[in-house]
C-alpha cells in the first residue's frame, strides 16, 4: 500500500503577524487619523489602507514585520506584548516615513503594485507626509504611558533615525561610484550601508519592546546585535528579489536597482567571484562605467538581461541567499541567553524563516 | 548754542544673540560634522556656514533666534543657560530641517540671498538632508546629559514636530482656496495655521530650557502660551516683509507669497477691511480666483504691483504690524509670574523688539 503524500504547502505569513496586527493597527490608524485630512489620506495610502482618493481598500496593508518584532521584543524579556504597542506603532510609522521619502530619493514610481506616494500626490505633499509620519513616530514613543523607561526607547529610536539617514546617504553615494576599478564599492562598504539603511530599524524594532520596559542596556545591546544581523539578511533578500523576483509579486520592475546603479549584494559578490563568467560581468559593467561616468545601467534591456544572467551564472543570487541564511542563524544564535524566553525565540525563528523565503 | 544730535542708529541684533551663539554653535557644528560628508555639506550650506562646494563662508549664519530663546528659557526659571544647550541645538536643527523641506514644498529657489538647498543639490538629496537634520534634533534632546527631565523636553519637541507638519499642511491647503467668496480663508484659520507653522517651534524654544530642567508642567505651559504669541507675531512680521520688505535685505523675491497664492495676514486683513479700496482689492483677486480656479497670482507683474498697492492702501501692512506688536506685548505679559526672573524677561523684551523691527 502506498501512502498519498500531500504536496508541500507554501508556508503563509506566520500567525504571529496576524495576532500582533490586531494589537497595533488600531493605534496606528488612530495616530494617522489625527493628522490634517490631506496628510492622513497620504499616510493611509502609504499603508495600503485606502486608494488615492481616500476610498478604503479591501484587505490588509503591509506585513507589519517591524511592529511584530517590537512586540516580540517585549515578550522576549518576559513582558506582555501590550506593553510595547507604542514602540510597535513608532517603528511602523518610521518605516512608512522611510518608504515615502526613499521613493522620492530613488525616483521610484511603483511600490506594492501601486504608484508611489509622490507619484500620486506630488513631491512636495509626499515630503510633508513623510515628515508627519516621522513626527508621529517620535511622538508615539515619547508619549508612551505605562512603560518604565520611555527615555531609553526614545534614545534608541533617535539613534536609529540618524543611522537610517546615514545609510541612505551611503546608498545614494554608491550610485555615483563605478562597478569596477579602484573606486568600486566593496562588500564591507555594502554591509555598513545596509546596516544603516535597513539593519538599524529592524534592530531597533527587536530592541524597543525591551528598552521601553526597562531592560538593562546590556540586554538591549544584545537584541540590537541580533536585529542588525536579521536586518542585513532582510536587505540581502530584498536585493535578490530585485534581481530574480517576480515583478507581479514584488510590485516593482525587475532589476530596478541595477538600472539605478544601486550596488546590491548579489552583484557585488558576483563581481568579485573567480572564473570567466565574473570576468565577462566585470567587462560588461566596466563599459557602463566608461559610458555614463557613473553606475547607471539604463535603457538597454538587452544589456540589462545579460548582466542579470551573468550575476546568476557567477553565483551571485545563490551566494546572497546563503549569506542571508547564515546571518539569520547567527542573529538568532546571539539570543542564546537565559534572560530571553525560549518559546518567544521559536516564534522569532518562524518569522525569520518567512522573511528568508518571502517572495515580496 | 545748538547741540548736534547724532542721527538715530538702527539697533543691531541684541548682544544676547552673540553671547548665546558662542554656547550653541560649536555643539551644532559638531552634530552636523558627524553626518555622512554629503549630508554634512548640505546641512552646513543650509546654516550658511559654507558655499555649495563646501568652502567655508565668512561671517555667521542665521540669527539663531530659536536657540537663544531656548537658553533664555532656562535662565527664566533660574537655571544656567549651559543647562539648555542640547535643547537649543535641537530647536535650531528642527528649524533648519523645516526650512530645507519648506523650500521644496513651496518650490522656493532663493533663501538668504542664495539658491535653496534643493536648487543647489537636487530635490532627493535635499529631502534626505532635511530628514537627517530632523533626526539629529531628536537625538540631541533625547540624549541630553545633566538635565533633570529630558523626557519632558522630548515630549514637547515631538508634539512640536507634529504641530509644525499640521501647520504646513494647512498653509499648503490654503493655496488652493480662493481669495474671496464663501470658501475664502478666514483670519481665524490663518491664526491656527501660523500657530502650527511658526508658533509651535518658537513656543517650544521658549519652553524647552525650562522643560529640560524639570520645571513643573504648569510653568512649561505658561512659557508655551507666551511663545505661541511671539511666534504668531514673528510670522505676521514675515508676511509684512514678504509684501513690503526690500528683497535685497530679505533675500527673497518681493510678493513671493502672493504669487504662490499663500494667504498672508496683511492680505486677509485688507480683504476684510471696509471701504472702496478693499472692494477694489476683492474684485481684483476674485478675477484671479475665476481665472486660475485657485489662489495663484502668477506672471502678471502689473496685477501683482496693483494688488500689493491696494493691500497697503487698505491698511493691511499697518494693521499687521500693529497686531504683531499687540501679540508681543501680550506674549510678554503672560510671563508676569514670580517664578520667572525679571532681568531675563528684559532680555527677552529686547529680543522681541528686534524681531518686530527686523528687515530680514
Amino acid at each position: 500500500m502506498t501512502l498519498t503524500v500531500p504536496a508541500p504547502v507554501a508556508a503563509g505569513p506566520p500567525a504571529v503577524l496576524d495576532r500582533f496586527r490586531l494589537l497595533v493597527e488600531p493605534e496606528l490608524r488612530a495616530a494617522v487619523a489625527a493628522l490634517h485630512p490631506d496628510l492622513a489620506r497620504m499616510a493611509a495610502y502609504s499603508f495600503g489602507w485606502c486608494e488615492a482618493d481616500g476610498a478604503p481598500t479591501e484587505g490588509s496593508g503591509g506585513k507589519m514585520l517591524r511592529s511584530a518584532l517590537a512586540l516580540l521584543s517585549a515578550e522576549l524579556v518576559g513582558e506582555a506584548a501590550e506593553r510595547a504597542v507604542s514602540g510597535a506603532v513608532g517603528v511602523e510609522l518610521l518605516h512608512a516615513f522611510s518608504l515615502v521619502h526613499d521613493d522620492i530619493l530613488d525616483a521610484d514610481e511603483r511600490r506594492r503594485h501601486r504608484p508611489t506616494v509622490w507619484k500620486t500626490y506630488g513631491v512636495g505633499p509626499a515630503v510633508l507626509a513623510g515628515d508627519a509620519l516621522f513626527a508621529l513616530a517620535v511622538r508615539a514613543v515619547a508619549h508612551t504611558q505605562h512603560a518604565s523607561d520611555p527615555g531609553q526607547a526614545v534614545r534608541l529610536l533617535s539613534q536609529t533615525m540618524v543611522d537610517l539617514c546615514q545609510g541612505q546617504a551611503k546608498d545614494i553615494a554608491f550610485e555615483q561610484r563605478p562597478w569596477t576599478g579602484p573606486d568600486q564599492v566593496t562588500v564591507a562598504e555594502y554591509r555598513a550601508m545596509a546596516a544603516g539603511k535597513t539593519g538599524a530599524l529592524i534592530a531597533c524594532s527587536l530592541a524597543i519592546g525591551a528598552a521601553l520596559n526597562g531592560s538593562p542596556p546590556r540586554l538591549v545591546r544584545t537584541l540590537l546585535k541580533s536585529g542588525r544581523r536579521l536586518g542585513l539578511a532582510f536587505q540581502i533578500v530584498d536585493d535578490v528579489l530585485s534581481g530574480i523576483g517576480d515583478p507581479h509579486t514584488t510590485g516593482k520592475p525587475v532589476l530596478n536597482d541595477l538600472c539605478a546603479g544601486k550596488k546590491t549584494y548579489p552583484v557585488l559578490v558576483a563581481l568579485s567571484a573567480p572564473g570567466p563568467v565574473a570576468t565577462q560581468l566585470r567587462t560588461l559593467l566596466a563599459a557602463h562605467d566608461d559610458l555614463a561616468g557613473r553606475g547607471l545601467v539604463r535603457q538597454d534591456d538587452e544589456d540589462l538581461a545579460q548582466i542579470g544572467g551573468l550575476v546568476a551564472e557567477a553565483g551571485g543570487y545563490e551566494q546572497a541567499s546563503l549569506e542571508a541564511r547564515r546571518l539569520v542563524q547567527s542573529g538568532l544564535a546571539a539570543l542564546n541567553h537565559d534572560r530571553f524566553h525560549a518559546g518567544v525565540i521559536s516564534e522569532l525563528e518562524g518569522l525569520a524563516a518567512f522573511l528568508l523565503d518571502r517572495s515580496a
